[in-house]
């Protein structure tokens, strides 16, 4: 079993907030990922366990500020979830050019297994997360995690990697959401640069990480899906593209809950707003 | 009327938050500070005004800090307070030795007039928050808050400044907060070393701008001072010194309710748990 070095520890809404570090194999650096245990598995006597949320970071995120700046921590106590929640992309490999811009690269994983020949060894952000980490996770956590009861979720950049590894994986998630996802990546800049940085320029390729194409021809379980976006998020139209995403899965009956949000833009402040309702509807979904 | 400079919006909790920029007379620079709008306002047909609470940070922090970290816009939104928060120090001034010290200078004007010959030109945060400030939000900012109603509060070193201020203009806040205050800053490391600095090595006039010893002589209208703090806060013993704050407020008859919660830092988790209890309080004496 691979080491877990815990770097931080702090009391927060009756829970603890912390930050462990350990060598991934996936991505082959030192990654750190943040990890809230709720109030109630404290509580004494307690011999529940809880439901484990993913939540996966946008674009030039680390794991700290998803856990700084949206006071989520309160909801997973309300809720009884763990979170879990990992950095964007491997850090200090030294690949050339993955410093260059802040929307590839260093922060900007896009969730993806790259196969270009400079990022194929380290960009390993889809494997990382849906195997790597969920086993290291499961395996570390077991007293307060229940077995097979997971969600995922995620911001922007995040949105996209929860809904792809979502649907690549059938039945591994029985609840999925997405703050302001970009959700037809293979349509957008942010999407194209990256997909052509880490799989190439043959497109054919790249509809394997793009959920609206993913969406079209869903076979499985329930995905539950959850979408909330704000009507003023100055990327929705160009970047985003929500509605191209739920338009294929109404086409290709997929059941999808999808939230405007009036007034509200891309932010942490948005973000904070709604996640005590998409908290609460991850934990209804989690425990019907 | 001074300028405002509107820097930035977003929508949160269903109200506004903005960041004002400034000329600032008493410092003599540019100054930023958050102004929070709650969701009431903004209802149609809304005439009710809300009550003001100025926040003051603590050391290192800019305004910013507290807007992100916190998560104190749904309790504003809640308790209907405007909250405006002010940077700690004067900005770019190129003082000789400003930046030297984390604890020192930039980040840390520890809310009181300077009168060494280096600073007393800039570092005046104690005349900036109790005149220049209030004067400014209340002119342009009548529209949304009632006159003469106001709180304030403050954690570490803006806890210090919350109860120094509020003590010193007698009538001027209605209530009063602190979260981990440093309370006797007389007699600890921080308060020494920036009294010093700020004010000379003549510690007679360093009273004037201690918690602890005004407290002692404290003549006024009722002050409702909220202190919290966490009991595994490291600053508590050697810094903080809430204790001596407590014992002389007892001392002199001026009710005071401090509370310890068992097992929080000094950090942002702890402030952002307590703010919805903190806030409730400050709301209820505010509107009693």
């Amino acid at each position: 079993m691979s080491q877990l070095k815990e770097e931080s520890s702090a009391k927060c809404w009756g829970g603890y907030q912390k930050v462990f570090s350990h060598y991934s194999e996936e991505l082959k650096c030192k990654m750190n990922f943040g990890v809230y245990l709720p109030e109630f598995l404290f509580k004494s006597g307690n011999t529940e366990k809880a439901s484990a949320l993913y939540y996966l970071s946008g674009l030039t995120c680390s794991e700290q500020n998803f856990i700084i700046k949206s006071g989520f921590q309160r909801y997973a106590s309300e809720n009884k979830l763990v979170v879990i929640n990992p950095d964007t992309s491997p850090r200090g490999c030294n690949v050339e050019g993955e410093d260059v811009d802040w929307d590839f690269g260093t922060g900007a994983g896009f969730y993806v297994d790259a196969t270009t020949e400079k990022y194929r060894t380290n960009y390993r952000m889809y494997s990382y997360v849906s195997k790597e980490l969920i086993k290291l996770v499961e395996q570390h956590f077991d007293k307060y995690i229940k077995k097979d009861v997971r969600a995922i979720s995620g911001h922007s950049m995040g949105g996209h990697g929860a809904l792809v590894i979502s649907m690549r994986n059938p039945g591994l998630f029985k609840a999925v959401g997405a703050f302001s996802p970009i959700a037809n990546p293979i349509n957008c800049q942010w999407g194209e640069k990256c997909f052509t940085g880490y799989l190439g320029t043959d497109k054919s390729t790249w509809a394997q990480y793009d959920a609206t194409e993913l969406v079209a021809k869903y076979k499985g379980p329930s995905l539950n899906i959850r979408i909330d976006y704000g009507s003023a998020d100055p990327y929705l139209k160009d970047q985003l593209k929500v509605e191209n995403f739920v338009n294929a899965a109404k086409k290709a009956n997929v059941p999808v809950i999808s939230n405007s949000y009036d007034g509200y833009d891309h932010g942490y402040f948005f973000v904070g707003t709604v996640i005590p309702e998409h908290f609460a509807h991850i934990s209804k979904v989690l425990n019907a």
